[in-house]
């Protein structure tokens, strides 16, 4: 955890992006680190644990990270919770809290409302179009015999 | 619409992901598209709307895809909310619901229900480490005066 303070520190002071960090671990070794990028690369997913996610996955070539740990300077925004549960580790340990965020100026609260609220409810408008033709890459899914599940 | 889910039949018919397409357009042009890439690639964050929201911002060379609309598959996973939260389009239209999703095997609507419980319900451990020293980098951020906020 101090490794991860220290790299979201040190991300503020280079003008990476802000100040958050995360690694991933195996048996207390670790296999990837990552910082929040989103400024400087100009993407917005580039959020510590996505980045952290996506380094250890392409370091072990596998898109699960089964019996791996994951460590965060702060507790993980909605996207990253999702990343986190898409690449299934094995436990998630976290720094400051959500709120200590919030405090600093980042969104994460927000989006976690947003995230609880009905789609008719949300901030971004979200409509639904051609609902049953868009079941169709579905059935392509089932139907398809040769397919990698995730 | 039927472009995207045009998209996401054939991401699965060539063999790169799962079922799902996204694209970013503005004044009805497309910006960017995108499809998922998770097995392909070895990426558990390369969801459709992901890879969309990360070529448009690169294309338009912005973290940011204000005045920009979303189209997607089906309606995104609480990871793809977050990031299109960040992103914050003006307008996001989805296809297919997370019912159909999870109908067909997806774990979409597992997500969004870990995600509304308390930390200490979910599936994945998750422990809060050293939480008073995890506030300096937020204390860096706010001494920080030369940073892009996001």
């Amino acid at each position: 955890m101090r490794r991860v303070i220290e790299l979201a520190e040190k991300n503020v002071r280079d003008g990476r992006g802000g100040p958050f960090a995360a690694l991933v671990s195996k048996d207390g070794e670790i296999v990837a680190e990552g910082t929040n990028l989103v400024t400087s690369t100009n993407d917005p997913t580039a959020h510590a644990e996505v980045v952290a996610i996506r380094r250890a996955c392409a370091a072990i070539s596998s898109f699960q990270l089964a019996g791996l740990e994951l460590y965060t300077s702060c507790e993980p925004c909605p996207m990253c919770l999702g990343a986190i549960y898409w690449a299934r580790p094995s436990a998630i340990y976290y720094g400051a809290t959500h709120t200590d965020a919030a405090e600093a100026g980042f969104d994460d609260s927000f989006i976690y409302q947003q995230t609880k609220l009905p789609v008719a409810q949300r901030a971004i408008p979200m409509r639904q179009l051609l609902g049953d033709e868009a079941k169709a890459p579905f059935d392509v899914w089932r139907n398809t015999l040769a397919k990698i599940l995730y």
